[in-house]
């Protein structure tokens, strides 16, 4: 008799997005004429960039024509697209990655999700807390993380990010494998400095973990001094997985693209040959055998993010959404709330008022403004007290709900 | 220390197409002046339908515009390809398969590759021999598989497909869980009929087991009697799951769009919960976590082959890949030689002569014809004596081939 995989049906199953989105039904059918603005969703509004649809419907066109026909692209992506990433992302930058150490997929998302299988079943893992979930499920589904109670996994590490040590997680107390980080950090919205990353790769170097670092945010960084790559920091590339995302980046969560970059010097210890294995290699034939690559068209629609004016316009979306979470932040502030975030990143993380939990600002916002955000308890436990406001709508809805937001008084 | 994952570490190199490719430049830069002619990748060489080149270029407009703009998909697909497949694929074929029990995904590679994560570590896997190498690896990686000794893993089951039995798999001798089938075959181009198929359905059926059917090459059935799909055959929808591709029913190689049947009656037992778990929605919970969906321009294209029109543009270029192993299979029979498949399939298994092994006959090919093809032990033990032409070529590069191919003599 085929059983099921006992791992998967210990998964939790997440309410936040469910439990929104039926909280924001039964408020709307109560009250049909109220106009709610959702500030809750992390997923982007503004068209794609003018580069990118004339690269695509170009694409498009090679594809009906058999001279130019593209069939199964390369597992790890075009050249043309991997030389700009190269150039543009890091050595543009000062940092030395080639188009070897760089694969495209489908999304950040599938890639954070199955990093996790090169690695072994006893591996101990770190995760940030509050953290995006897709961190802790896959490993869950692995079966690394142990038991469910109270709230969090047994095995799995967590280092809480709260107003108390400005959102900069301290070092693990015990030793661990492999450190999930995100920064600019979904939800939270904060940054590390170079300084506060290095702390991190030295404990890896130490402690010959691995730092799987997500910078799906990177583009919207505007301040000094922060990493837009963690292989900025000193010996990184001896330590770190590097995940980036065009969803962001270039309003592609609709065309899914994205890219991980893992440096040829990277290595692990495999008993079946009890020697080193090289990561790049390990993840090649995972994706050789689980993948088949990206659509040329998309590819093509990429490769226009970093042509000169594509570069331009992208800059431009973002600097839109930027705009946007300073309209809120400066209404929220000006009405005596704390404000993180929304700086270096397109999520503003906001102190409920008078201790509320998240949930119950959630009502609050929601019965009295018709403004819809995330609760950041639904993040984990370190999230309680907060709530994360997105700045991806149009600039109509968001002035319109920082209007409303300044009637909010602490 | 992080330790690696020992049974990726575990996989064997399979050479098979990088030796192809190794001998293949080695023959030309020694021959510079021969007209090296490959049916040996099967990969699609004709345009696009122009259907699809239409959707396409509007769906990039609409990526264009924030009214139609869009976002992150759904992740299971969009509703107007989920019900164009529930409709065409299914419904008008007596079929009775709904919008929620498709999944919408990048390839046919990657959910064949992923789905076994849903099953318990010890599940008994059977495969055919020959085999499509993904169903066998992605089991490897998953511990599943035991050791390799002799050429085959010591956990997986293997049901040979030979000239002696018509290339009609035995049932298995001992109790599997999942068993993978794929129809029309790939690599031997045969096909099973309903009653034989039956059988399968029949022994699951009776020994709790799952069918994983990749019908991949659905499109190319041209004969009466052979399903189209598993779940026209009684009771299919209580053990079987289906896989279904567009790269080869549409050209949709570079473009990647594929889907996932699980109907909703499948349930295995769960030893977490100690119940019955439904496949279903367990796979959306994959899906849901390592996944975000596929290109909403690429599901457009998707859905436009499902119009009046598409169907009939796709359904030309199908045609004349099957005229191209036609064309290759008179040859080769006029030559003498036994050729199997090539009728509702884009593969010719062609016998070698002489009693040569698929490798001498591949180097004798590629000797005195310039034509390359796949050694049909490549895909496993029982494809020894055998090779593989695609008729994905031009009709140009087939009829040249063909034309040399007149002066092979058994």
């Amino acid at each position: 008799m085929l059983l099921s995989n006992e791992n998967h049906t210990k998964l939790q199953t997440n309410y936040l997005f469910a439990q929104v989105a039926s909280k924001v039904k039964a408020f709307k059918e109560a009250n049909p004429n109220k106009n709610v603005i959702s500030l809750g969703i992390g997923d982007v509004t503004q068209p794609l960039a003018p580069s990118c649809i004339e690269a695509m419907q170009k694409a498009v066109t090679d594809m009906s024509k058999a001279e130019t026909f593209k069939g199964y692209p390369e597992y790890e992506g075009y050249d043309f697209l991997l030389e700009k990433i190269a150039k543009y992302d890091y050595q543009d930058r000062g940092v030395n990655i080639d188009t070897k150490e760089i694969f495209v997929s489908d999304g950040a998302k599938s890639d954070t999700a199955n990093i996790q299988e090169l690695f072994s079943n006893d591996a101990k893992v770190a995760v940030l807390d509050p953290v995006y979930p897709v961190y802790v499920d896959s490993n869950v589904m692995a079966g690394r993380a142990g038991e469910f109670k109270n709230g969090r996994w047994s095995n799995i590490v967590y280092l809480e990010c709260k107003e108390e040590n400005g959102f900069i997680p301290a070092l693990p107390n015990e030793k661990v494998d492999i450190i999930y980080l995100c920064y600019p950090n979904n939800p939270t919205g904060t940054v590390l400095t170079k300084d506060e990353l290095q702390k991190f790769v030295d404990y890896a170097l130490k402690n010959e973990s691995l730092i799987l670092f997500d910078a799906a945010y990177e583009a919207f960084i505007r301040e000094d001094n922060i990493p837009h790559s963690i292989y900025e920091i000193k010996d990184a590339d001896k330590v770190a997985i590097e995940f980036k995302s065009f969803s962001k980046t270039a309003g592609f969560t609709g065309v899914r693209c994205a890219y991980t970059v893992i440096p040829n010097e990277l290595a692990i210890f495999d008993k079946t040959t009890n020697n080193l294995v090289n990561l790049n290699r390990l993840w090649y034939r995972r994706q050789a055998t689980k993948f088949n690559g990206v659509s040329y068209i998309t590819q093509r629609g990429a490769e226009a993010i970093y042509s000169e004016n594509g570069r331009k316009e992208i800059n431009n979306t973002i600097n839109y959404y930027l705009e946007n979470a300073k309209i809120l932040k400066n209404t929220l502030e000006d009405s005596g709330l704390t404000v993180y975030g929304g700086v270096n990143s397109p999520y503003l993380w906001v102190k409920t008022i008078d201790n509320m939990t998240s949930w119950e600002f959630f009502d609050y916002l929601l019965n009295n403004f018709y403004i819809v955000g995330t609760p950041g308890s639904g993040f984990g436990k370190a999230g309680e007290g907060f709530f994360r406001f997105t700045s991806f709508a149009s600039r109509e809805k968001t002035i319109e709900a920082s209007n409303r937001l300044k009637l909010l008084k602490k």
